[in-house]
């Protein structure tokens, strides 16, 4: 292998592919980037147990030569010293060059380096292919979908099935579940055809896919038993499937409410904020007191004393309740709802309760309260 | 204590008085804020076991009420609650007010807190006065005193006589020094007076200063043989002294020179940085290889590889020569020579090298070479 390209547009590639590289890995060649010449471009690799990316720089972008002097081949790089170096080097356009089986120099002139490589046959063969239902999906849609569900996955490892994004298809739509058994948020997309979907995809991949789009695009994505693959751009995401079966979250919304308030959103947050900051023994933990003359939000600490807030603008129906929750998990809700002004509905104390934009009734947002003393 | 205060001056005032607050202190009512109001303002003490910060916020600002309705009186607050409801409250203006002992309510008319605080003469007695040596100087000599030699001292606590920076008067002069025995960094600088003074400061308590100083102004500092205390503009510094005797470093700066380079800073501190990302066994150790043909400096990992970078512009007198030694501490050497080009001088492969800002002779950066094998 041997080629020179244009410094910004391999460190992006190399910014995209890194992503999916482990600090450690048990397979210390997983902490390698596979860097490989062909006739398509220069395709960089990274991956780790559960996910891999693969972007490819093309040898033209707009017209302008991205790679030039080149010769095919490829090698196994430190991901982490080969960005450090295309990062800061001043030149231009950087020189890559196999001098021998494992040293891959690279250079711009002026600094010259020579890392030790491994041979592309070392590095484990995966799985990038297409396969099962393919669906169509713009990259808006797409992280918005994500945008709205995928905080509420559980970051926790006990119950691994409670880490994915549920993607189940329901006639033309797909719905996507997210919940850490303590919240829940759901969003559907219309979709162009019937398939037959049933996945759990892990919501760190999904977050991750919507930070590497940078654009508005179309994304590809294919699902199979075992694996997810998005394809935008020139960037390929492969995951593997969370195993298991799904937690039935389909009746667990209310479907009817006895109070309602509505406020600004913006207003609402800022307030539980503040208040947040005295929930110190029960973390996040505060107070929604209601009825039609006033809406308090308050907390209170043995150890360092209490708050309360007005909400100034407001409308509520129903009798006068007061319920808690975690804030964190209300504010989450809200900021997903994305609406200027939220409804909050509630059923009874202690039942689950839901974040609604009164606009956009293909997302719900639900969290349970807790119990006070 | 009762008082309505501008949210902005007290926000400012607890971001000064709270620097010197530790997270964990081993007496508890060290992590409180002391905060007193008096006929000259509004009092904040914040300390730990080495410095303390006060900081009075006036009742005037340029002909603005900063604080009204107020009646004296005191109390210790949890130091970070208050700070961030002062940071996070929207009002412009703040009611303070004990209504009981130890009950303080804060709010701005729509967020109100009470919390839980402590009598004030439960802090412990603090020596603010003025007290021995006193010296007066401009802070913008003092934060270059500190730029250009704090950075040199021992952040580790094995020798704490070397976390200090000395001060010495020599004639009218005072002279800095901070070293942690690999390098040296000194700056003198002229008083007003004949003083007589060797005084061991806490580099990070110089440091913190410096950094509390927000527009030029003038520096009352006085040094006694326990304490330091430092006052400018409403906020006063005290600080311990590291007790012991400073090393003896005024015969380790050599006078002579066989070897000259001068460089452009920016291009041999980015060369070094590049260099030295190849420099993982031995933590940035770079080799400097100098002719009057060409300069180089490169690095060697037997796990990742090599690096060299030629200098372009540069001029060298003397025989080749060629030195190793750690890459931090001659980029912060330059760094703290603050020109645009840096003159390094040697007198031989195991000697102490200088790295020298020509047109100032105030100062001196001294690096020891490291060995190679």
């Amino acid at each position: 292998m041997r080629l020179k390209i244009n410094r910004e547009a391999f460190l992006k590639g190399l910014n995209i592919a890194t992503k999916a590289i482990g600090l450690k890995s048990p397979l210390p060649v997983m902490t390698q980037l596979k860097v490989t010449l062909d006739e398509k471009g220069l395709d960089l690799i990274g991956s780790n147990n559960d996910l891999a990316i693969k972007t490819t720089i093309p040898f033209m972008i707009d017209n302008k030569a991205i790679i030039t002097d080149y010769e095919f081949g490829g090698a196994l790089l430190n991901s982490k010293i080969v960005t450090e170096i295309v990062r800061r080097v001043e030149g231009e356009t950087i020189s890559l060059e196999i001098v021998d089986g494992t040293i891959v120099e690279i250079g711009d002139g002026k600094s010259s380096f020579k890392l030790n490589a491994m041979r592309v046959e070392e590095y484990p063969e995966l799985d990038l292919e297409v396969d099962g239902v393919v669906i169509n999906l713009s990259s808006k849609v797409f992280s918005k979908m994500v945008e709205q569900t995928a905080f509420a996955a559980s970051t926790k490892e006990q119950r691994p099935i409670l880490t994915a994004v549920n993607l189940e298809s329901i006639e033309s739509k797909i719905v996507a579940t997210a919940t850490d058994s303590a919240r829940l948020a759901r969003k559907e997309i219309p979709i162009d055809k019937i398939v037959k979907l049933n996945a759990n995809v892990p919501a760190k991949v999904l977050i991750e896919v919507s930070h590497l789009i940078e654009k508005e695009t179309d994304l590809l994505i294919s699902i199979s038993d075992k694996k997810i693959l998005i394809s935008f751009d020139n960037t390929l995401v492969t995951s593997r499937l969370v195993g298991g079966e799904y937690p039935n979250t389909h009746n667990i919304i209310p479907k009817t409410f006895n109070f309602f308030l509505e406020a600004n959103s913006h207003e609402i947050i800022s307030a539980m904020e503040r208040v947040s900051l005295l929930s110190i023994e029960r973390e996040n933990v505060v107070k929604l007191t209601m009825s039609e003359d006033g809406v308090e939000i308050s907390s209170k600490s043995a150890q360092v004393g209490s708050a309360s807030e007005q909400i100034t603008t407001f409308s509520y129906t129903g009798d006068p309740f007061e319920v808690s929750f975690n804030s964190e998990y209300v504010m989450a809700a809200i900021r997903a709802a994305q609406c200027e002004d939220i409804t909050i509905a509630f059923l009874g104390e202690m039942k689950p309760f839901v974040v609604r934009n009164n606009k956009d009734d293909s997302q719900v947002q639900l969290v349970t309260p807790v119990r006070t003393y």
